[in-house]
């Protein structure tokens, strides 16, 4: 197809897949003549993946250039795979103090779960931990193990779903239920929280319960 | 306290909190002669709460604007103020196809939740469901109930673990656990992840399981 023809199915402005193009995010197409090129469904595929990692993603182009080149690196471990996708969402430097690495540590240690010594998520969990004690919130061990038992059920079954019948599929889906579920299960926990709130403080915007 | 004792009990530095009372996020202190003030200790709790929603709750000072006008709005309901800070975390302006929002509503109705039928996080939801179909990732509904239940037991204990002294400190944990939380949550989602990678995929960057 031509590249108008990429722009309609994707519903991405032509103007922009160029820049894509330019910017490497895409690879190009197969060229017809000196100004002309031919695009195929994997150019669909990939601009559609582009589109849900920027906008409900929320991913800059540095970071989904990231997650691409990994998806894109055939010699990759699967298992990598999910480490590169994650280090793509969260931020470069983390600062944690010793004492919250250490007890996120323990956590993990406590509840087994296999997790690469160097995982930036540690940090991360660590430096939000930090966060809440410095705001003089006490995020108690009983709330604690509710969002890990919580947080054990959504990401084994987000593995468990991920295809099996080929890589470039796993890879793919590796990394958009890694980029997408996250604002799922955000907006359901907020949900969630006003649900429960209507329930104890017993009004719906000043409507009352039924 | 002088400035400087405020900025050495917060570590924000002094030209911040300088910058931070000319945009109003934070009141004025007591004048003591023409040049100088004395601030106090709601001074440092505010100062805390607002790096603690810039840092790790990754808000701009726009969003943290509107989230501290409804803290401070002492006429407020408590449920009203759960809603304000969650309309500060999210995107203004979201789009979200019907037939996604008509299976949000009935997901929430089949579970009996309470939610304003205006609730942003019911577009914001069905936004990100939309996301996922057009990148071609099937959520289906065995998933999407795993990620209901996850964040219901959240949502509850979230909001059962709210203090319940004074109404300040309950509007200002209400604040700090949404919009703190939520990161604890995604970090804790992808360390379970990692661990059930590692698990199916048999290795830890490249180390055998135990």
């Amino acid at each position: 197809m031509w590249i108008a023809e990429l722009s309609r199915q994707t519903e991405v402005p032509v103007a922009t897949i160029k820049f894509y193009l330019r910017e490497g995010l895409l690879t190009a197409g197969e060229s017809v003549g000196a100004t002309r090129a031919r695009y195929d469904d994997a150019h669909v595929r990939r601009l559609r993946l582009i589109r849900a990692l920027v906008g409900a993603g929320g991913l800059s182009l540095a970071r989904v250039r990231g997650v691409l080149s990994a998806v894109d690196e055939e010699t990759r471990e699967l298992h990598d795979v999910l480490g590169t996708a994650h280090g793509a969402l969260i931020p470069e430097t983390i600062e944690a103090s010793p004492e919250s690495l250490q007890k996120v540590d323990e956590l993990l240690t406590d509840h087994g779960w296999l997790v690469d010594e160097n995982a930036p998520d540690r940090a991360l969990l660590a430096s939000a931990l930090d966060a809440l004690e410095k705001v003089g919130y006490q995020l108690d061990s009983t709330l604690l193990d509710t969002y890990l038992v919580a947080a054990e059920q959504v990401g084994n079954a987000d593995v468990a779903h991920l295809p099996t019948d080929d890589r470039a599929h796993t890879v793919e889906s590796t990394v958009i239920v890694t980029a997408l579920g996250g604002p799922v299960l955000l907006a359901l926990r907020r949900l969630a929280q006003q649900n429960a709130s209507a329930r104890r403080y017993g009004a719906v915007r000043g409507r009352p319960c039924p």
